[in-house]
Protein backbone atom coordinates (compact mmCIF):
# COMPACT_ATOMS: atom_id res chain seq x y z
CA UNK A 1 0.00 0.00 0.00
CA UNK A 2 1.13 3.60 -0.61
CA UNK A 3 2.47 5.63 1.65
CA UNK A 4 -0.14 8.01 2.04
CA UNK A 5 -2.40 5.09 2.02
CA UNK A 6 -0.78 3.30 5.17
CA UNK A 7 -0.82 7.17 6.95
CA UNK A 8 -4.64 6.99 6.27
CA UNK A 9 -5.61 3.93 7.18
CA UNK A 10 -3.23 4.35 10.59
CA UNK A 11 -4.90 7.32 11.28
CA UNK A 12 -8.68 5.40 11.60
CA UNK A 13 -6.86 2.59 13.36
CA UNK A 14 -5.95 5.10 15.71
CA UNK A 15 -9.11 6.85 16.00
CA UNK A 16 -11.21 4.06 15.94
CA UNK A 17 -8.99 1.99 18.83
CA UNK A 18 -8.91 5.58 21.42
CA UNK A 19 -12.70 5.13 20.61
CA UNK A 20 -13.33 1.87 21.45
CA UNK A 21 -11.67 2.29 25.00
CA UNK A 22 -13.23 5.36 25.73
CA UNK A 23 -16.46 4.45 24.56
CA UNK A 24 -16.60 0.50 24.21
CA UNK A 25 -16.53 -1.24 20.82
CA UNK A 26 -20.87 -1.23 20.84
CA UNK A 27 -21.95 2.39 22.08
CA UNK A 28 -19.18 3.02 18.78
CA UNK A 29 -20.74 3.59 15.63
CA UNK A 30 -18.80 4.39 12.24
CA UNK A 31 -19.81 7.62 12.10
CA UNK A 32 -18.17 8.38 15.61
CA UNK A 33 -14.77 6.85 13.42
CA UNK A 34 -15.81 9.04 10.35
CA UNK A 35 -15.76 12.25 12.65
CA UNK A 36 -12.66 11.39 15.39
CA UNK A 37 -10.41 9.82 12.27
CA UNK A 38 -11.19 12.97 10.33
CA UNK A 39 -11.42 11.21 7.62
CA UNK A 40 -14.31 11.23 5.08
CA UNK A 41 -16.49 8.35 4.84
CA UNK A 42 -16.41 7.49 1.64
CA UNK A 43 -12.48 7.16 2.12
CA UNK A 44 -12.56 4.94 5.40
CA UNK A 45 -15.09 2.51 3.33
CA UNK A 46 -11.65 2.02 0.84
CA UNK A 47 -10.37 0.62 4.01
CA UNK A 48 -12.63 -0.74 5.95
CA UNK A 49 -16.25 -1.79 5.00
CA UNK A 50 -17.70 -2.81 8.15
CA UNK A 51 -16.95 -1.67 11.86
CA UNK A 52 -15.94 -5.13 12.76
CA UNK A 53 -13.25 -4.32 10.41
CA UNK A 54 -12.28 -1.47 11.85
CA UNK A 55 -11.97 -3.38 15.39
CA UNK A 56 -9.64 -6.30 13.96
CA UNK A 57 -7.39 -4.13 12.78
CA UNK A 58 -7.58 -2.21 15.54
CA UNK A 59 -7.11 -5.37 17.68
CA UNK A 60 -3.92 -6.31 15.53
CA UNK A 61 -2.09 -2.63 16.21
CA UNK A 62 -2.91 -3.17 20.41
CA UNK A 63 -0.75 -6.28 19.77
CA UNK A 64 2.03 -5.53 17.38
CA UNK A 65 2.41 -1.84 20.11
CA UNK A 66 2.29 -4.77 23.05
CA UNK A 67 4.75 -7.52 21.18
CA UNK A 68 6.95 -3.98 20.67
CA UNK A 69 7.11 -3.27 24.45
CA UNK A 70 7.34 -6.42 25.39
CA UNK A 71 10.33 -6.89 23.39
CA UNK A 72 11.61 -3.42 24.81
CA UNK A 73 11.07 -4.63 28.01
CA UNK A 74 12.95 -7.93 27.53
CA UNK A 75 16.06 -5.83 26.51
CA UNK A 76 16.07 -2.64 28.83
CA UNK A 77 15.69 -4.83 32.42
CA UNK A 78 18.34 -7.77 32.62
CA UNK A 79 16.47 -10.12 35.44
CA UNK A 80 13.21 -11.38 35.47
CA UNK A 81 11.93 -9.60 38.79
CA UNK A 82 12.92 -6.32 36.93
CA UNK A 83 10.74 -7.38 34.16
CA UNK A 84 7.67 -8.41 36.20
CA UNK A 85 7.85 -5.24 38.31
CA UNK A 86 7.86 -3.21 35.14
CA UNK A 87 5.09 -5.25 34.56
CA UNK A 88 2.93 -3.95 37.30
CA UNK A 89 4.35 -0.45 36.79
CA UNK A 90 1.55 0.00 34.07
CA UNK A 91 -0.90 0.13 36.93
CA UNK A 92 0.76 3.38 37.98
CA UNK A 93 1.61 4.84 34.32
CA UNK A 94 -2.22 4.22 33.07
CA UNK A 95 -3.98 5.06 36.03
CA UNK A 96 -5.86 7.98 35.39
CA UNK A 97 -7.23 5.82 31.97
CA UNK A 98 -8.04 2.68 34.59
CA UNK A 99 -9.66 4.92 36.77
CA UNK A 100 -11.77 6.54 33.99
CA UNK A 101 -12.14 3.56 31.29
CA UNK A 102 -10.73 0.77 33.00
CA UNK A 103 -8.37 -1.86 31.22
CA UNK A 104 -8.11 -1.22 27.88
CA UNK A 105 -7.54 -5.36 27.03
CA UNK A 106 -10.06 -6.32 30.71
CA UNK A 107 -12.78 -3.61 29.35
CA UNK A 108 -12.41 -4.93 25.55
CA UNK A 109 -12.66 -8.71 26.61
CA UNK A 110 -15.19 -8.40 28.58
CA UNK A 111 -17.32 -6.58 26.17
CA UNK A 112 -16.67 -9.01 23.26
CA UNK A 113 -16.90 -12.02 25.80
CA UNK A 114 -20.36 -11.85 25.94
CA UNK A 115 -20.49 -11.95 22.07
CA UNK A 116 -17.85 -14.63 21.51
CA UNK A 117 -17.24 -15.34 17.51
CA UNK A 118 -13.92 -14.28 15.95
CA UNK A 119 -13.57 -10.98 17.55
CA UNK A 120 -13.43 -12.38 20.84
CA UNK A 121 -11.06 -14.61 20.27
CA UNK A 122 -8.76 -12.11 18.73
CA UNK A 123 -9.05 -9.90 21.67
CA UNK A 124 -8.07 -13.13 23.81
CA UNK A 125 -4.78 -12.98 21.95
CA UNK A 126 -3.98 -9.34 23.51
CA UNK A 127 -4.08 -11.62 27.00
CA UNK A 128 -2.19 -14.47 25.76
CA UNK A 129 0.76 -12.79 24.66
CA UNK A 130 1.21 -11.16 28.35
CA UNK A 131 0.30 -14.39 30.01
CA UNK A 132 3.18 -16.19 27.78
CA UNK A 133 6.05 -13.50 28.22
CA UNK A 134 4.86 -13.55 32.00
CA UNK A 135 5.39 -17.14 32.19
CA UNK A 136 8.72 -16.62 31.00
CA UNK A 137 9.79 -14.33 33.61
CA UNK A 138 8.08 -16.71 36.30
CA UNK A 139 10.42 -19.94 34.75
CA UNK A 140 13.13 -17.68 34.83
CA UNK A 141 13.10 -16.35 38.26
CA UNK A 142 12.86 -20.35 39.61
CA UNK A 143 9.05 -20.97 39.49
CA UNK A 144 9.78 -22.99 35.97
CA UNK A 145 7.09 -25.81 36.98
CA UNK A 146 4.08 -22.66 37.79
CA UNK A 147 5.17 -20.35 35.57
CA UNK A 148 2.00 -20.37 33.82
CA UNK A 149 -0.34 -20.37 36.61
CA UNK A 150 1.76 -17.38 38.17
CA UNK A 151 1.43 -15.60 35.42
CA UNK A 152 -2.55 -15.95 35.20
CA UNK A 153 -2.56 -15.04 38.69
CA UNK A 154 -1.30 -11.54 38.38
CA UNK A 155 -2.99 -10.88 35.39
CA UNK A 156 -5.93 -12.35 37.62
CA UNK A 157 -4.68 -9.52 40.48
CA UNK A 158 -4.18 -6.83 37.58
CA UNK A 159 -7.49 -6.91 36.60
CA UNK A 160 -9.02 -6.99 39.78
CA UNK A 161 -7.69 -4.18 40.42
CA UNK A 162 -8.37 -2.34 37.49
CA UNK A 163 -12.24 -3.30 37.74
CA UNK A 164 -12.13 -1.97 41.30
CA UNK A 165 -10.49 1.29 41.00
CA UNK A 166 -13.01 1.64 37.89
CA UNK A 167 -16.11 0.82 39.58
CA UNK A 168 -15.19 3.23 42.04
CA UNK A 169 -13.17 5.99 40.33
CA UNK A 170 -10.79 5.36 42.90
CA UNK A 171 -6.70 6.06 41.85
CA UNK A 172 -5.65 5.95 45.78
CA UNK A 173 -7.05 2.34 45.64
CA UNK A 174 -5.40 0.97 42.33
CA UNK A 175 -2.36 2.93 43.46
CA UNK A 176 -2.21 0.80 47.45
CA UNK A 177 -3.00 -2.42 45.92
CA UNK A 178 -0.33 -1.84 42.94
CA UNK A 179 2.11 -1.17 45.92
CA UNK A 180 1.03 -4.74 47.37
CA UNK A 181 1.39 -6.28 44.13
CA UNK A 182 5.31 -4.95 44.01
CA UNK A 183 5.88 -6.78 47.66
CA UNK A 184 4.36 -9.75 46.38
CA UNK A 185 6.52 -10.16 43.60
CA UNK A 186 9.69 -9.15 45.74
CA UNK A 187 9.21 -11.79 48.06
CA UNK A 188 8.42 -14.28 45.17
CA UNK A 189 12.30 -13.42 44.32
CA UNK A 190 13.70 -14.05 47.14
CA UNK A 191 12.30 -17.39 47.46
CA UNK A 192 9.32 -16.42 49.41
CA UNK A 193 5.79 -18.16 48.27
CA UNK A 194 3.99 -18.27 51.04
CA UNK A 195 1.39 -16.16 49.69
CA UNK A 196 1.92 -16.89 45.70
CA UNK B 1 -49.78 -0.72 40.92
CA UNK B 2 -52.91 -3.45 40.31
CA UNK B 3 -51.36 -7.16 40.81
CA UNK B 4 -51.27 -7.86 36.69
CA UNK B 5 -49.46 -4.47 35.98
CA UNK B 6 -47.08 -5.25 38.48
CA UNK B 7 -46.54 -9.31 37.62
CA UNK B 8 -46.44 -7.46 33.69
CA UNK B 9 -43.54 -5.05 35.13
CA UNK B 10 -41.79 -7.61 36.29
CA UNK B 11 -41.49 -9.87 33.46
CA UNK B 12 -39.79 -6.95 32.00
CA UNK B 13 -37.18 -6.32 34.40
CA UNK B 14 -36.17 -10.05 34.16
CA UNK B 15 -35.96 -11.07 30.67
CA UNK B 16 -34.47 -7.12 30.46
CA UNK B 17 -32.16 -8.28 33.00
CA UNK B 18 -30.83 -11.48 31.63
CA UNK B 19 -30.41 -9.90 28.19
CA UNK B 20 -28.01 -7.27 29.60
CA UNK B 21 -26.04 -9.93 31.47
CA UNK B 22 -26.00 -12.26 28.50
CA UNK B 23 -25.25 -9.47 25.73
CA UNK B 24 -24.58 -6.34 27.60
CA UNK B 25 -26.31 -3.24 27.59
CA UNK B 26 -25.32 -1.55 24.56
CA UNK B 27 -25.69 -4.96 22.91
CA UNK B 28 -29.67 -4.62 23.52
CA UNK B 29 -32.12 -3.26 21.99
CA UNK B 30 -35.43 -2.18 23.18
CA UNK B 31 -36.78 -4.53 20.55
CA UNK B 32 -34.87 -7.42 22.03
CA UNK B 33 -36.51 -6.80 25.36
CA UNK B 34 -39.81 -7.12 23.66
CA UNK B 35 -39.26 -9.93 22.20
CA UNK B 36 -38.01 -11.46 25.16
CA UNK B 37 -40.16 -10.34 27.56
CA UNK B 38 -42.95 -11.66 25.22
CA UNK B 39 -45.01 -8.65 26.08
CA UNK B 40 -46.20 -5.88 23.26
CA UNK B 41 -44.14 -3.14 22.17
CA UNK B 42 -46.97 -0.61 23.24
CA UNK B 43 -47.34 -2.58 26.48
CA UNK B 44 -43.71 -2.08 27.41
CA UNK B 45 -44.18 1.81 26.74
CA UNK B 46 -46.54 2.10 29.49
CA UNK B 47 -44.30 0.65 32.14
CA UNK B 48 -40.97 2.27 30.41
CA UNK B 49 -40.47 4.87 27.73
CA UNK B 50 -36.41 4.62 27.22
CA UNK B 51 -33.78 1.68 27.86
CA UNK B 52 -32.56 3.40 30.19
CA UNK B 53 -35.55 3.91 32.31
CA UNK B 54 -35.26 -0.26 32.33
CA UNK B 55 -32.05 -0.97 32.60
CA UNK B 56 -32.34 1.87 36.29
CA UNK B 57 -35.61 -1.03 37.10
CA UNK B 58 -33.49 -4.15 36.44
CA UNK B 59 -30.72 -2.48 38.24
CA UNK B 60 -32.80 -2.02 41.54
CA UNK B 61 -34.17 -5.48 40.81
CA UNK B 62 -30.88 -6.52 41.16
CA UNK B 63 -29.96 -4.81 44.45
CA UNK B 64 -32.95 -6.21 45.82
CA UNK B 65 -32.15 -9.69 45.49
CA UNK B 66 -28.88 -8.92 46.43
CA UNK B 67 -29.85 -7.04 49.78
CA UNK B 68 -32.14 -10.11 50.49
CA UNK B 69 -29.09 -12.53 49.57
CA UNK B 70 -27.04 -10.79 52.06
CA UNK B 71 -29.44 -10.61 55.23
CA UNK B 72 -30.29 -14.61 54.47
CA UNK B 73 -26.52 -15.44 54.83
CA UNK B 74 -26.13 -13.45 57.88
CA UNK B 75 -29.13 -15.21 59.15
CA UNK B 76 -28.04 -18.25 58.16
CA UNK B 77 -24.37 -18.20 58.80
CA UNK B 78 -23.60 -17.60 62.78
CA UNK B 79 -20.08 -16.31 61.88
CA UNK B 80 -18.29 -13.84 60.10
CA UNK B 81 -16.03 -16.90 58.41
CA UNK B 82 -18.83 -18.87 57.75
CA UNK B 83 -20.65 -15.36 55.62
CA UNK B 84 -17.12 -14.83 53.99
CA UNK B 85 -16.46 -18.03 52.50
CA UNK B 86 -20.33 -18.22 51.84
CA UNK B 87 -19.81 -15.45 49.94
CA UNK B 88 -16.73 -16.72 48.13
CA UNK B 89 -19.24 -19.45 46.89
CA UNK B 90 -20.70 -17.58 44.99
CA UNK B 91 -17.92 -18.20 42.27
CA UNK B 92 -18.80 -21.75 42.02
CA UNK B 93 -21.99 -21.49 42.24
CA UNK B 94 -22.04 -19.21 38.58
CA UNK B 95 -19.16 -20.57 37.40
CA UNK B 96 -20.47 -21.65 33.84
CA UNK B 97 -22.39 -18.22 33.77
CA UNK B 98 -18.96 -16.33 34.95
CA UNK B 99 -17.06 -18.51 32.13
CA UNK B 100 -19.69 -17.49 29.77
CA UNK B 101 -20.85 -14.02 30.65
CA UNK B 102 -17.94 -12.62 33.49
CA UNK B 103 -19.52 -11.32 36.42
CA UNK B 104 -22.96 -9.63 36.08
CA UNK B 105 -21.99 -6.72 38.21
CA UNK B 106 -18.72 -6.45 36.98
CA UNK B 107 -19.64 -6.76 33.46
CA UNK B 108 -21.69 -3.72 33.73
CA UNK B 109 -19.95 -1.52 35.64
CA UNK B 110 -17.11 -1.73 33.17
CA UNK B 111 -19.42 -0.99 30.67
CA UNK B 112 -21.54 1.59 32.20
CA UNK B 113 -18.38 2.72 33.39
CA UNK B 114 -17.01 4.27 30.00
CA UNK B 115 -20.47 5.98 30.05
CA UNK B 116 -20.32 7.59 33.30
CA UNK B 117 -23.64 9.51 34.34
CA UNK B 118 -26.48 8.24 36.95
CA UNK B 119 -26.54 4.78 35.56
CA UNK B 120 -23.15 4.45 35.94
CA UNK B 121 -23.47 5.36 40.16
CA UNK B 122 -26.56 3.13 40.44
CA UNK B 123 -24.44 0.47 39.14
CA UNK B 124 -21.90 1.09 41.49
CA UNK B 125 -23.68 0.44 44.15
CA UNK B 126 -23.99 -3.20 43.30
CA UNK B 127 -20.23 -3.14 44.58
CA UNK B 128 -21.23 -1.21 47.53
CA UNK B 129 -23.52 -3.12 48.99
CA UNK B 130 -21.81 -6.27 48.96
CA UNK B 131 -18.14 -4.44 50.09
CA UNK B 132 -20.43 -2.76 53.34
CA UNK B 133 -21.33 -6.06 54.00
CA UNK B 134 -18.34 -7.62 53.95
CA UNK B 135 -16.38 -4.96 55.86
CA UNK B 136 -18.81 -6.17 58.71
CA UNK B 137 -17.72 -9.39 58.30
CA UNK B 138 -13.46 -8.46 58.38
CA UNK B 139 -14.65 -6.01 61.49
CA UNK B 140 -16.53 -8.93 63.49
CA UNK B 141 -13.61 -11.25 62.67
CA UNK B 142 -11.29 -9.31 64.14
CA UNK B 143 -9.48 -6.79 61.21
CA UNK B 144 -11.72 -4.04 62.37
CA UNK B 145 -9.08 -1.12 61.24
CA UNK B 146 -9.03 -2.64 57.98
CA UNK B 147 -11.85 -3.99 57.47
CA UNK B 148 -13.14 -1.85 54.64
CA UNK B 149 -9.57 -2.54 53.01
CA UNK B 150 -9.86 -6.45 53.33
CA UNK B 151 -13.28 -5.99 52.11
CA UNK B 152 -12.07 -4.15 48.62
CA UNK B 153 -9.46 -6.67 48.49
CA UNK B 154 -11.77 -9.72 48.29
CA UNK B 155 -13.69 -8.19 45.48
CA UNK B 156 -11.16 -7.36 43.51
CA UNK B 157 -9.41 -11.15 43.89
CA UNK B 158 -13.08 -12.04 43.06
CA UNK B 159 -13.52 -9.41 40.14
CA UNK B 160 -10.00 -10.34 38.65
CA UNK B 161 -10.77 -14.41 39.04
CA UNK B 162 -14.05 -13.51 37.17
CA UNK B 163 -12.18 -11.51 34.23
CA UNK B 164 -9.50 -14.24 33.33
CA UNK B 165 -11.96 -17.17 33.26
CA UNK B 166 -14.39 -15.29 31.22
CA UNK B 167 -11.41 -14.08 28.73
CA UNK B 168 -10.49 -17.28 28.48
CA UNK B 169 -13.58 -19.69 29.17
CA UNK B 170 -11.70 -21.00 31.72
CA UNK B 171 -13.76 -23.01 34.45
CA UNK B 172 -11.01 -24.69 36.14
CA UNK B 173 -8.74 -21.63 36.68
CA UNK B 174 -11.75 -20.55 38.40
CA UNK B 175 -12.15 -23.19 40.55
CA UNK B 176 -8.29 -23.54 41.21
CA UNK B 177 -8.15 -19.50 42.22
CA UNK B 178 -11.87 -19.65 44.44
CA UNK B 179 -9.90 -22.91 46.50
CA UNK B 180 -7.20 -20.48 47.17
CA UNK B 181 -9.33 -17.67 48.21
CA UNK B 182 -11.22 -19.89 51.16
CA UNK B 183 -7.18 -21.26 52.08
CA UNK B 184 -6.96 -17.22 52.57
CA UNK B 185 -9.63 -16.09 53.66
CA UNK B 186 -9.08 -19.19 56.46
CA UNK B 187 -5.85 -18.25 57.54
CA UNK B 188 -7.06 -14.52 58.00
CA UNK B 189 -9.64 -16.01 60.52
CA UNK B 190 -6.85 -18.03 61.95
CA UNK B 191 -5.00 -14.52 62.80
CA UNK B 192 -2.42 -14.91 59.86
CA UNK B 193 -2.70 -12.13 57.68
CA UNK B 194 0.73 -12.33 56.05
CA UNK B 195 -0.73 -12.69 52.88
CA UNK B 196 -3.47 -10.00 53.69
Amino acid sequence: MPKKSERTRQRIVEAANRLFYHQGFNQTSFTDVVEAAGVPRGNIYYYFKTKDEILEAAIQYRLDRIKQMLENWTGDYRTPIERLQRFVDILSNSADSITRFGCPMGSLNTELGKMQGPLQQQAENLFRIFESWLSDQFAELGYAGRAHELALRLMAHGQGISVIAHTHRDGAFLQREKARLHDWLDRLADGDDACA
